[in-house]
């Protein structure tokens, strides 16, 4: 029998695939790598593309219907009719990895139980003439201070039987069902990360810590607006707006969960909780809150402490009626429980270091920990870092620059070795760095005359449209639609808001905790973005402060990973719900005194 | 200008009518006197019949399409239509009056307050960029530390306006309510008994105690059964049971309310509390609880402790939908919350005497308080008390023998004074009472032969039906239907079991508790019964120990009078919360060794 192996060059991963009889798809949903698949692996919808390499079994007649001759010569397969035999190379195409997966690649780790979902197999102390007992007092007298809600004891007042051993199952001290057998080895909850694009489910064993499977969606809201801000004013303009949102999320998780039950061939019954993490807009309108609040100032949200509610109040229609919804507490209007998820992950409340969490997107969150106290802030960076607003600028998609160095000439790679199509965040970076290293922009931003520069290749590049300068990475020649791929003088400027804004953020928040840049112990970087990004590029054009590199890391799907860990563990649950007020103080740095002067000179390239 | 006065000659009642222009259905209600009028005074149904003489309006056009000629000539009218203009007698007529408002005609008084519900009107502090208040925290600091439920918060988080004084609805700590103008003055909650034959409203003010307005119908569960059994068993044998029955009662409620709200001209959205008592079986069926357990031995109770809940959740719709539910506690499985209402109307929470509650009925409530403690027991006394099972029995209406004195010979009165048509309860133990005192049945309650009562008049009553003695009441000239009216040998024993169970219960109840009969400071008789009883005769049969007759206290409809307590008292309805376990102990006087020989011996008349 051949040993069978999968190989990801894209990401330098092996995967050892043993005796598994699962497709492509599903191996590599194990491993956190998600392909976007809308018909669940059924074979039917023919979006989950990619190319392997090697031992597989053949064409399927459903991959037939769906792939291109020049595709199938090319070595395309849908990953969920693709089954390995041997050794494989297998190429993730463009966009069909969502962010989150890579980015948690190397996170994958079993979770610490301590559970709050319990479950105990017991005999019930009946009821005599002498003691006349309630049914209440009789589970009570056999557990302990049981709270029991309306709805469950409507349940119970029919079905209970004191002859027969039962299995209860406490949340907190709060009895949500009674099963008349043995099912304490069935203990399940998902932590779910609502992202504004993309919501990911994961299914754990709460019993052991382990996650099961991975399943994850656009977000069903983004039909609504693409960002937090289109989706508030809808909610604005439309009466029902927040329900019609707030059913579409919770519609689409319900689908989410109960693909991953069926496929973990689990009874919803026994799926307890669900711990949620996402931006504070998200929170709000899962929640059914008007986001009105956090659309105008002072930005404040509705809530900000965990919301703990039942399932079938919340309307989650796909884990146990009685079982309880998580949202993890907010911080501030802009700075939501996926940041506390980072802060979780991160493992900032033991901390005593002086650690900044950084995640760099259009709104930018910023957390420094230190041992006398964490502050968060968040700062409107704009779009610049996700490629958007940046002329020939696109998101990390196949044939996107994603990284430059500039020798004699300027030389780099796209995603996927494609014709260069545009330029994503990473690339951009490492773009901007290398003009300062050569000095193609001066300190405040400007690109200089071409003659400056002593190296003709590169002098070559610094044209002008109109009266603007630009620089060309590519030429015409070099890119799939065969036109040349600039970065322009307006370019420079949107980079240098956006690091402004960070910047800003992360020197008020020193200030604020009295914290000198050359104290920091360690930047810690959320969010997809943190895993791609040239760390010594970003030092260089100063998105961080000047720290050794090695105190740089990448905290990977940081959110998730929260969520799983207040799902499997109490402790850091009940410390999360702290984190909004008592841990975390939140700082508005835009009435900081000092908040203009950082800004502007945030801007520099020094 | 006239003195306008109402005199009701049966119960020797006169009510000033003043300036009003009620008519006298509304006039009588607001005495507690509820006539039965299914069109809520509309002159739809020509239900409200009742005779009045005296100086009232000509007979409308209404009454003219539901009186016969026969009645119009005997003074007949609707109370609906009715108009007082001077001095008028008025006559209750057989059947339109509901036991429960003749019993607390006497108990109408204002209740001490001290609220639950509270209103503030307030301006809730603003949030700032500085302190980022969330919503929740804005209103936290406004009011300190009070409670937001998901659903209230969606609405405020659409609503929330801090520009404008807010009216914002406390129960305990819970945010209830918010409204942007001043409603202080309108604060209301209902008082509701219900009977498993009657349910009455009672509707309050909370700001200042007063009752507005009464209503009440019959239990609309009472197609399912009359009695409790019945209502039980169609539970088990209906797999929908228990929700049919459960709606069928909050429907009749939610009518009543609305009912009451018309009249008084109030919006639902100013009800914020309802306070319920029962029996047990109401109590479950209410709640939505399965009364299996009530069904079988040991007879307990699903739950004992006090139901809170939401309206909206509970499904009464009639009031403020975030306005509480709150559904006394029980003791036993046949000792609800109408005996904890008892209890609170009695003030026996405070008492440090020895007092006896007692509630003749088929299952008969006994109450022992004293200065150590507080006992309560049920007892199947049977329906003998209220005329069932007796072969000339009746319900206390119209024509019903009420009370017997024996002379030379028999003399009785009937209800209304009419030509006899049976004997109600308080005529039964009157009879046995003159038959005891007389010698026409002996101490263990056999009817002696004619020849031993040196009364002619009187042995001529003793007859022989086959080979059973009975004993005349009325002579067949006499009564409604020309058949004679008897006493049988047969109701003399229903009579001894009745008693001897009502007799072991209070006997079992002094020995737990260690107290002599003598040392009892008070008789307290709950229920309708307890209002027209003849104390002497009662004592005398021996249905109450030997005790003074001015201790022998007649307490009203004490059940709704304690709903109505604990409506306008927040103390006393936390006291109430422990009624049910940790003051007073159910006692299950079957188990007890002496119970038999109490029950035996408590059947002869000594």
């Amino acid at each position: 029998m051949n040993e069978k192996k999968i190989h990801l060059p894209e990401i330098n991963k092996t995967i050892n695939v043993a005796n598994s009889k699962d497709s492509l798809l599903d191996l590599l949903a194990k491993e956190e790598i998600i392909i976007y698949s809308p018909c669940g692996g059924k074979g039917t919808c023919g979006k989950c593309k990619i190319r392997v390499k090697g031992s597989v079994n053949d064409i399927t007649n459903e991959e037939k219907n769906f792939l291109t001759e020049d595709e199938l010569e090319n070595d395309i397969r849908l990953a969920c009719r693709t089954f390995i035999t041997g050794y494989a190379d297998v190429y993730l195409l463009e966009g069909k990895l969502r962010n989150d997966s890579k980015s948690s690649l190397e996170t994958l780790k079993e979770y610490k139980v301590n559970n709050k979902v319990i479950k105990k197999y017991i005999k019930i102390h009946k009821p005599t003439l002498e003691n006349n007992n309630s049914v209440v007092e009789c589970i009570n007298n056999s557990l302990k201070d049981v709270h029991i809600d309306l709805d469950m004891l409507r349940k119970i007042s029919k079905d209970i039987d004191y002859s027969k051993n039962v299995t209860i199952t406490l949340y907190d001290n709060e009895l949500i069902d009674m099963e008349y057998e043995d099912t304490r080895d069935k203990n399940y909850g998902v932590a779910i990360d609502i992202g504004t694009t993309t919501v990911a489910c994961y299914l754990m064993d709460l019993n052991n810590g382990k996650q099961i499977k991975v399943s994850s969606t656009q977000n069903p809201q983004a039909v609504y607006g693409a960002d937090v801000i289109s989706r508030i004013n809808y909610c604005l303009e439309n009466e029902e707006g927040v329900e019609v949102l707030s059913k579409k999320v919770k519609k689409g998780i319900d689908e989410l969960i109960k693909e991953l039950s069926v496929k973990a061939n689990i009874d919803k019954r026994h799926i307890y909780q669900c711990v949620l993490v996402g931006n504070t807009t998200m929170n709000h309108l899962f929640i059914g809150l008007n986001p009105k609040s956090l659309s105008a100032m002072p930005f404040n949200p509705v809530i900000k402490d965990v919301v703990i509610e039942k399932a079938s109040r919340i309307g989650i229609n796909s884990i146990n009626s009685h079982g309880k919804i998580v949202f993890l507490s907010n911080i501030g209007g802009f700075v939501g429980s996926d940041t506390v998820g980072a802060i979780i992950s991160a493992d900032l409340t033991h901390d005593v270091d002086n650690s900044l969490i950084i995640d760099l997107g259009t709104n930018g969150e910023i957390v420094l920990s230190t041992p006398k106290g964490r502050y968060a802030c968040s700062t409107a960076a704009g779009p610049a870092f996700e490629g958007a607003k940046i002329k020939n600028g696109m998101q990390a998609f196949s044939g996107a620059i994603n990284s430059v160095i500039i020798e004699d000439d300027m030389h780099y790679t796209t995603i996927d070795n494609q014709p260069a199509k545009g330029i994503c965040g990473s690339g951009l970076i490492d773009i901007i760095s290398e003009f300062i290293r050569i000095g193609i922009i001066t300190e405040d931003g400007k690109i200089v005359e071409p003659h400056v520069l002593n190296n003709e290749k590169l002098s070559k590049r610094i044209i002008k449209n109109g009266r603007k300068k630009e620089v060309i990475i590519a030429y015409d020649n070099e890119t799939y639609n065969r036109q040349i791929i600039t970065i322009t003088q307006k370019d420079v400027r949107e980079l240098q808001l956006a690091k402004g804004a960070i910047k800003a953020g992360i020197n008020i928040l020193l200030k604020v905790a009295e914290v000198k840049f050359q104290n920091i112990d360690r930047i810690l970087l959320a969010g997809a973005f943190g895993n791609y990004i040239n760390k010594e590029s970003a030092r260089r054009i100063g998105v961080f402060p000047n720290v050794e590199l090695d105190k740089i890391i990448s905290l990977g799907n940081a959110a998730g990973e929260g969520a799983k860990l207040a799902l499997c563990n109490k402790e850091i649950l009940d410390i999360s719900r702290r984190e909004y007020s008592l841990a975390t103080k939140h700082i508005e740095i835009s009435t900081h005194p000092d908040f203009q002067d950082e800004f502007v000179s945030g801007m520099y390239f020094k």
